[in-house]
Order: structure tokens, then C-alpha cells, then sequence
């Protein structure tokens, strides 16, 4: 069936943003290396966020929080509450950062508008996502925008419905394949899988465990516009 | 014309809210008493919120780091880590816990449903308000819910585009003039304001500054119903 809706994620798909967490989280390493020189910041880390999603979600916010948690516990107390200042910082500089687009992003994106309606799809804070999309300057290219607490078959499903789209005529790219490709495979749509340098741990599953059919694989997305000329079916004349 | 869609604002009008912030927010005053006996830890708080607005947004994630940094300034850095890690602690309890309907809520929502569509436009942390709507047993009365960065005039035509309906068919109910009330007379609805004992300074405009007319005050939901009934005005056979 003839595509109709092309979707985006927007972390590490348009924009820049695993790799600011990382930067982030290399800071803490460094300073935390200063109170306990052999903990194991990264997995207490990750353990501290894992134990938080239910009730922070993810972003930004949770992940001040997080840092702050870790801190406290690895030293046991001892951090001096300057560092604990200095964490609060890097979560504001994080949430004031100018928006990094990815090479290609705005030649792809402006390439499709003429042919397709394109949606962003984003996880995380609500402040935060709308934020980074007004200072993406690629704002006025989407015709809506879902910002979701969870990207399951659930709210990719309402996302349909709300936007009266059917899956085999939607069309999802991100760079994650737990939360862009499979939930959107099962529904019945096509994914386009466009991997970023850098996947959060929670992000990551195996490709094997995904149906082989209805997802492709690109390098980068100024492919984009290709693949999907090759691959849209107009439909027969009468369906 | 007659009213179509009656949509609730969740905090202080469906649920309680703003006490549990004014008691955490006590709490702090209390911890902050024992190390800096005569400082104004509500001014300062309410300074740093309003300063981080613009990076943090609303909800309780926020409120929890704008309490860290006056705890920590307000102290001149002297209060102690495992002070910091109560405050973290509170800010879990907040998020965690069960959502408390005012009283009439659920009684006055299913004497709706039969009559109206009920939309829920809710400000605030995405992630915070799904989990709170999800605890409040109320998700199924709703049949589409917003939840909005920030309620004002473009926020609120958005929402009635996107559920096709009129200005004129729609009725917001809320505890709020500044968000709940205001922009939607300002769009040609009209407006319910239900007060709650306790309203965020930042909330407060003075009820002269809006039209005399669109809107009305009730003490309570309990008498929603038959205001609605009164001011519900069927549409002219053939309009």
C-alpha cells in the first residue's frame, strides 16, 4: 500500500543527544574518580536510572536526578555539596544546549515534505522535546507531533487512530529498533532503521529477535528519500 | 450553541495537588530552619522555580531540583549531603503516590459521560501526569487527553483543532483563571472556574482582569451538572 505518513524520532535520529549524556556522564566519572577511586560509576549509574524509570520517565530531569542519587551513595555521603552544585549545572547547560541536527537531516526532511505528511514521534520529557523541536528550526516541516512517555504497540496505536493513518501506509524512522522499529513492525507498518555511533543500554536489542520482513537498514538519512521511492507501492487503481 | 465537549484540568480540579507540594515544601522550611534559622525558604524557592521555568518546565521532577539548589545556596553549600538525600527522597514520595480525587469527582464525571465527550488538558510533566491519570481509576470516563507544556490561547486552539470541535461547543472546567479559564474565553469557549483552597502564586491573576461574561464560579464539581444543563443552549433545528 502507498506510503502516506513518514515518522520520526528525534533523539539521535535528527538531533544530537546520546552523545551529550555520554559527555555528561564522563564528567561524573571524573568527578566522582576523585572520592572513590575504584567504583564503578557507569553501572551504578545505569542501576540508579533503571530503578528510577518508574517514577522519573525518562529525560534530562530524571537524569540529574539520577546523578545526584549515585553521587551520594557511591561516596556514601561524603561528596561535598559544591560537586552535587556542579551536577545540578550540567543538567541545566544539557537543557539549554543549542539543538545539534545530524548531516542531512534538514536536506532529507525538506526532500520529503512535498510528497509525504511527516510526524515526529519522540520519548522523554514533554518541556524538553518541545523545547529542542523550537530550537530545531525543523518545527514548521512536521504536520504533528507525539511526544510519548513510552513508544510501545500501544501509543504507536493511538498515534495511528489520532492521525488516521493506517499502519501499512505509515512509515517509521528512528535509531532505535526497541522503540522505533519492532512495536511498529508488529502493528503492521514499515520501519527504517538508522543507527546512531552510540545506543543507551536500554535501548539496545538483539536484530535477530525482529521479523526480517518491513524494516531496512540505513547508513544515513540522506538515503532516505530513495529507499522510500523505492519501496512505496502505489495502490491499485480501486482499493 | 449547544456544548459538545467538557474537558477537566487534572491537578486541584480532579485530584489533589498543590497541598502536597505545600507540605513538602513545609518540610523544607523545617530541615532549612536548623541550618539557616531566618531564611525566607519560600521566597527563595518560589525565585529559583520561576528562574528555572524556562529550562525545567512544571511537575514534580522540577520542583524537586529547584529544592536541591536553594537548599544548597540558601546554606551557602554548609547543609549536609545526607540532607540533600531526604530532599531527593521527598520528591520520590511525591511521584509515588496515590492519586487523591477531591471529593464529588467521580460522581460528577459519570453524570457527564452520558451527555458529553470529556477531554482531560493537563499541564505539567508528561510521565507524572499519565502515571497520575493511570492511579486515578478516572482514564476510561476521558475520551482523549492533552497534556500540555503550557496552557495558553495557541495551546488550547491546537487541542480544539485537533478534536474537531468549536470554541463555541467547548466548556473547560479548572481550578486555575490564569491557565484554565482565561485563554479559553479569550478563543471563544467558555470556562468553569471550580477554586481549590490553595493556589501556586505563580497560578494567580485577579478575576477582574477577565470578561464578565463565558464564565462562571462553582464552590464545587457536585453542582457541575445542572450548571451545564442551564447554560446548555441545543443548537436551532437546521444551524
Amino acid at each position: 500500500m502507498s506510503i502516506r505518513v513518514v515518522a520520526f524520532d528525534g533523539d539521535d535520529t535528527l538531533w544530537h543527544n546520546e552523545t551529550r549524556f555520554n559527555l555528561t556522564q564522563s564528567a561524573l566519572r571524573d568527578l566522582l574518580r576523585r572520592h572513590v577511586p575504584d567504583a564503578d560509576v557507569d553501572r551504578h549509574l545505569a542501576e540508579t536510572e533503571m530503578r528510577n524509570l518508574s517514577l522519573y520517565g525518562y529525560g534530562v530531569k530524571a537524569f540529574t536526578l539520577s546523578m545526584l542519587e549515585t553521587a551520594i551513595e557511591l561516596t556514601q555521603g561524603r561528596i561535598p555539596t559544591e560537586d552535587l552544585k556542579v551536577i545540578l549545572g550540567w543538567g541545566k547547560s544539557m537543557l539549554g544546549e543549542p539543538t545539534e541536527l545530524l548531516d542531512g537531516v534538514e536536506d532529507a526532511l525538506l526532500g520529503l515534505v512535498p510528497r509525504y505528511s511527516l510526524l515526529l514521534i519522540t520519548k522523554g520529557d514533554l518541556f524538553d522535546q518541545e523545547s529542542k523541536l523550537a530550537r530545531s528550526g525543523l518545527a514548521e516541516l512536521f504536520s504533528g507531533v507525539e511526544i510519548l512517555s513510552e513508544k510501545n504497540v500501544d501509543t504507536y496505536r493511538a498515534v495511528s487512530k489520532r492521525h488516521g493513518v493506517k499502519p501499512e501506509e505509515f512509515v517509521m524512522v528512528g535509531n532505535s529498533l526497541r522503540s522505533d522499529i519492532a512495536p511498529v513492525l508488529t502493528l503492521g507498518g514499515r520501519g527504517v532503521h538508522i543507527p546512531y555511533p552510540v545506543t543507551w543500554q536500554h535501548e539496545q536489542v538483539a536484530p535477530e529477535s525482529l521479523p526480517t520482513a518491513g524494516w531496512y537498514r540505513l547508513d544515513s538519512i540522506s538515503q532516505l528519500g530513495a529507499l522510500l521511492e523505492a519501496i512505496d507501492q502505489p495502490s491499485p487503481i480501486g482499493a
